[in-house]
């Protein structure tokens, strides 16, 4: 598919993925309410397969592949939760993932790859070696590359977070995605266009990695050159078509500082109970720096995952 | 009440504790049913109102009490979920908590009373001062005494989370509580005999405070004395009612090591990016150090509260 997804695209995405993948809920929190100023519905993707949403995109881009090209098998870079997504979704096809990871990545994450049954190739943690390794793996198994978020197949998995989520909660006045590639907020973006469009998104990017909020305002992709920030999932820049649709439809980014993204992960874990990892965080982080613009709104924030190193807690 | 709470008390507890708590979640997880040989079904009272199901019972005996009581106020010794969930029951009807509590207790605790319009009387971290203290609130206030779990209003309601679990989830083979004071022990007893007696109810209890387990072994209540666990919900004895309910009831107690309660724990928050705190996971140790005996039920596991000292974890 080379075009931007339509309402019927991301609706028979849905059909497919939701085979797959978990209906997560939405959680409410009366003292989060209190404390916002508004009404605040929290989509737990943080319950979802592999523990993050990245597992909606990478069902559609695998399940989108022929017999043939699943035979050879998927390549991808990712040390996040990309990589469990498409070792989880190639295994759902009987294919092989092959995961290439800085050697430098935690261990935690190289569990997880090697749990849904993905196989590991280090690499340095550079974008060359990242490029040549990947290239490497192609020219010696005639695998497809996945990238994580710069294609349209991809896109409309995400897409379906919030086609759930426009399901769930009536009249909503914001739907609030966090920023990294810009795939989850595309997909929402597309989704919240088509069904609600008087539902505005607004996307939450962390200030020390701040380049979709400069790409945006310039007109123009910058990449993200030496981000600074606890939210590890959103370290990229955007890519071309991710760039275009938010272009397009996005009504705006809000940057947050690091004491926010921290403070607001916190609130969570202690008033919800549950485990959400920074860049789930820097989407309230976004509503408690802007109080006056959400107050009595009702918003929805999109808590991405729940991939936390529990040995190394921001907050200690 | 002076008796057995039967489950017409129970059934009538549940409508006026309904009005005031969550109807909690029963959650699942694949990962963990592979891990522990068995299906699991895990009851969410982390996300009941404060934070724990205390306030089922403290609901149920605040709003026993007659206008005149109230205009007195309530007086309680706790420095966990019963404090809080006391003060949380008084404010619903317009009434004053006076919660004794050790100077020692943790920052947390003592927010969490005044939160919820609580007054805090500080005694020492010992039985004769908490006594001492509690009886010169009663002599100047003339405030009623409420007793954490040794009072049949407080395990009636108590019996509701069971009551809950029972109408959620279908064939059970066993539920597990915790068992410390023996109040959510007794109430699940009760209910699950009434309503279901095919399902067996087993009580979880450190091996480090396994008074409960040697009281019931011997017929007799033995005191808590010195116990060294990290399930800090579970460190007091039984009383003469909840020994007298699980005396008749209650199949059979198990004791697990402070290393599987800290592993289970870790386990929940990881896989399931749910907050429990110790006490919680105190019932999937239960589990995991006895496989065998539970290879292949349905258990239901009672996670019964999530506020934890996020400085504090028993991991690090």
């Amino acid at each position: 598919m080379q075009n931007i997804p339509t309402l019927d695209d991301i609706k028979k995405t849905a059909e497919l993925v939701n085979k797959y993948v978990h209906r997560t809920p939405i959680f409410t929190s009366k003292t989060i309410n209190k404390m916002a100023g508004c009404e605040l519905f929290f989509k737990c993707e943080n319950f979802q397969k592999i523990g993050a949403f990245k597992i909606r995109g990478a069902v559609s881009a695998v399940f989108a592949l022929s017999k043939e090209e699943i035979a050879k098998g998927i390549v991808t870079h990712s040390s996040g939760n990309h990589a469990a997504a498409v070792a989880y979704a190639a295994d759902l096809r009987g294919g092989k993932a092959y995961i290439v990871m800085p050697r430098t990545a935690p261990q935690i994450k190289k569990d997880a790859v090697g749990d849904y049954g993905g196989e590991i190739i280090f690499c340095e943690p550079t974008l060359e070696s990242r490029e040549k390794v990947c290239g490497e793996v192609i020219e010696k198994t005639g695998a497809v590359f996945l990238h994580p978020f710069n294609d349209y197949r991809i896109i409309r998995g995400q897409a379906t977070a919030a086609l759930e989520i426009l399901e769930q909660v009536e009249n909503l006045d914001y739907i609030i995605p966090p920023v990294g590639g810009g795939g989850l907020a595309s997909g929402t973006v597309l989704s919240a266009q088509y069904i609600s469009p008087e539902t505005k998104v607004i996307a939450a990017e962390p200030k020390g990695a701040d380049d979709a909020y400069r790409s945006l305002r310039d007109g123009k992709i910058y990449p993200s050159l030496n981000p600074k920030t606890i939210a590890d999932g959103l370290l990229t820049s955007l890519g071309e078509k991710t760039f275009g649709i938010l272009q397009k439809y996005l009504n705006e980014i809000i940057t947050v500082n690091e004491d926010s993204i921290i403070q607001a992960m916190r609130i969570v874990w202690e008033r919800m109970k549950i485990i959400i990892e920074p860049s789930s965080a820097v989407t309230l982080a976004a509503v408690m720096e802007n109080k006056e613009k959400f107050s009595g709104k009702r918003v929805c924030l999109i808590f991405t995952g729940g991939n936390v190193d529990l040995d190394k807690l921001p907050w200690l």
